[in-house]
C-alpha cells in the first residue's frame, strides 16, 4: 500500500492525533501537518511527535496534502468544509482527498454537498467509533483504533476510489471499516450513543436537583457509576451532537418513551407478566450483545 | 466483641453466603446453618465451607440461633417473616435476633409489623449495598462487604440493643454501617438503583424491538456497554424490587420524566442555553460523585 506523502489534520485532538500517530507508527505517512485555532495544542502535538509541523493558516496546512482529515468538533466541521472548499478547487490540490471523523454524518454531508462543488467526489464522510472520556492531543494513542469500528458513509457523489483509499488507511491502523448510508448511521448512533447520553444527563441532573440529592449520590453504588459514566462527558461536544443529529435523536427518544411509558403503566398496575416480558427480552438482547462485543479495554479516567 | 454461637442463613445465595463466610473467616461465629428450598444450593454451600450444616425445615434451622439472616429474594422475605413469627415466639428463641438484606425496606418492615408481634423489637431491617451481577452461593466471598455500605432502617419498635448488635457484626466484616429511615432508604434506592434498572431495561427492550435492532447492537460501543450493563441483571429479582418499591420508583420516574421532557423540548427548539445548562449541571454532579466514590473494584461477569 502506498504511504501518504503529506497528511493534514485539521483540529488536533484525541482522534486526529491518534490517527496521525497510528499512521506514522506504521510508516504510512511521510509528513503530518496540524492545523487548528489553539497554537498551544499544535505545539504540544509537535513536541509529542504526533505531527511534524503545524500552521495556523488553513491553506498553508493543506498545501500539498494528499489527505486532509477534518477532526474538529462536530459542528465546527461544517465551517471548516466551507473554508476548505476554495482551497480544494485549486489545480495544485486536485488530488487532495478529504475525510472527517464527526459523530453525526447528516449535517456534515449536507454541508459538503452545499459547499464542495466539484471537489465533492473527493470527500469521504467517516466516523471512527473509538470512545474515550479523555480528550486532547495529549491523550492520543497509536493503537486507539485497533479492533474498533470506523463507519464510512459515502454518498452517490463520492468517488469509489476515494472511499477505497480512506478505507485502506483506517484498515491499516487496525480498524474494522464498515460502510453504511448516512441516515442509517445517524439513526444507529442516535439509538446507541446519543440517546443514552441524553438519558444519563437527564437522570443525573434530575437527581442533583432533588432535595435528597446529597444522600442519593452518597449511597449510590457500582451500577449507578457505570450507568451514569457518560454524564461525565464533555457538555459542549454532546450539545453539538444532540443538535446536529436532532431529528434522529428525537425519533429514538420517542421510540424509547413508548417503552418506558408502557413499563411505567405495567409497574403502576402491578402487571407482573408485562414487566417480566420487558425485563426478559432486554436481558436476552443485552446478554447477546455482551457476548458479541470484543472484550477490548475501555479507556476511562476513573 | 462476643462471637455468635449459631447463625441461621435463610436463603443461601451470594449475600447470605458472603455474610456467613465473612463472619466465619473472622472467627465471629461458631456454627452456621443454612435453610432454603433448594437442597442442591445448601449442599454446595456446605461443600464450600460457607455453612456447617443445613436443614430444609425452618424451625430446625432456626433452633438455638442467636441471629437469623433473611437473605431470600426481596418478595420472599415477607413470606419467610410470616413463617418465622411463631418460631420466634417460642420461649427457647426469646433471644434470637433477626435481620434481612432485602433491597426494599418498606414492604418488609410493613410485613414485620403485621406478623412479628412481640418479636418485632428483635427485627433489624437491613440492606447491604454490595452489588454484583453474579449470584448464588458459589459466588460468595468473605470480602464482599469490605468498604461497602450497609444501610439499617430500624423503626420506633426496634430494640436499640438489637440494632447495635447487627451494626457491630456488619462493621466487623468491613462494611460501613449507616442508619436511615425506611422511606428515605426506599426513595434513595429508587433513584440510584431501581430507576436506572427500569431505564436500562426499557432502552434495551426498545432497541431490540427496532427494525434496526441488529445493526444497533452490532455498532454499539463501550459507552453503551456500561450504560446497559444493568439490563443483564436477573429479571425476576428486579421485577420483585420494582413491585416492592412501586410508589417510590414511580415517584422517581416521574421526577426524571420532567427533566427528560424538558430536555426533549430544548433539543426540539434547538435551545442551546437550556441544553448546556442541563448537561453542565449533570457533568458537575457526576464528576463530584466519581471523586467521592471509593475506587473499589466492581465484580463483573464480563
Amino acid at each position: 500500500m502506498k504511504p501518504l506523502r503529506r497528511l493534514a489534520i485539521l483540529g488536533l485532538g484525541l482522534i486526529g492525533g491518534s490517527f496521525a500517530a497510528a499512521l506514522k507508527q506504521r510508516g504510512m505517512v511521510q509528513e503530518v501537518v496540524g492545523w487548528g485555532h489553539r497554537e498551544a495544542s499544535l505545539r504540544h502535538g509537535r513536541e509529542l511527535g504526533v505531527i511534524d509541523d503545524y500552521s495556523l493558516d488553513l491553506a498553508a496546512a493543506v498545501a500539498g496534502a494528499d489527505l486532509v482529515v477534518i477532526a474538529t468538533p462536530t459542528r465546527t466541521a461544517e465551517c471548516v468544509l466551507a473554508d476548505l472548499a476554495p482551497i480544494l478547487m485549486q489545480p495544485a490540490q486536485a488530488h487532495t482527498l478529504v475525510t472527517d471523523v464527526a459523530s453525526v454524518k447528516g449535517n456534515v454531508v449536507a454541508a459538503a454537498a452545499r459547499v464542495l462543488g466539484k471537489a465533492l467526489p473527493r470527500f469521504v464522510p467517516g466516523h471512527p467509533i473509538a470512545g474515550s472520556e479523555q480528550s486532547g492531543v495529549g491523550a492520543a494513542r497509536a493503537d486507539l483504533f485497533v479492533d474498533h469500528r470506523v463507519i464510512l458513509t459515502p454518498t452517490a457523489e463520492t468517488a469509489p476510489a476515494a472511499t477505497r483509499r480512506v478505507e485502506e488507511l483506517w484498515g491499516h491502523v487496525g480498524a474494522e471499516v464498515i460502510e453504511m448510508s448516512v441516515s442509517e448511521h445517524d439513526a444507529v448512533l442516535a439509538a446507541t450513543s446519543h440517546l443514552p447520553h441524553l438519558l444519563a444527563y437527564s437522570l443525573v441532573a434530575s437527581l442533583a436537583a432533588s432535595p435528597r440529592g446529597e444522600a442519593i449520590f452518597r449511597y449510590a453504588a457500582g451500577g449507578f457509576r457505570d450507568f451514569t459514566r457518560i454524564a461525565s462527558s464533555d457538555p459542549t461536544m454532546w450539545h453539538d451532537i444532540a443538535l446536529a443529529n436532532r431529528e434522529a435523536l428525537l425519533a429514538a427518544l420517542d421510540e424509547f418513551n413508548v417503552y418506558l411509558d408502557g413499563l411505567r403503566a405495567a409497574v403502576d398496575r402491578a402487571d407482573s407478566a408485562q414487566i417480566m416480558s420487558v425485563f426478559e427480552r432486554a436481558k436476552l438482547a443485552r446478554d447477546r450483545f455482551a457476548q458479541q462485543l470484543t472484550p477490548s479495554p475501555t479507556i476511562s479516567q476513573e
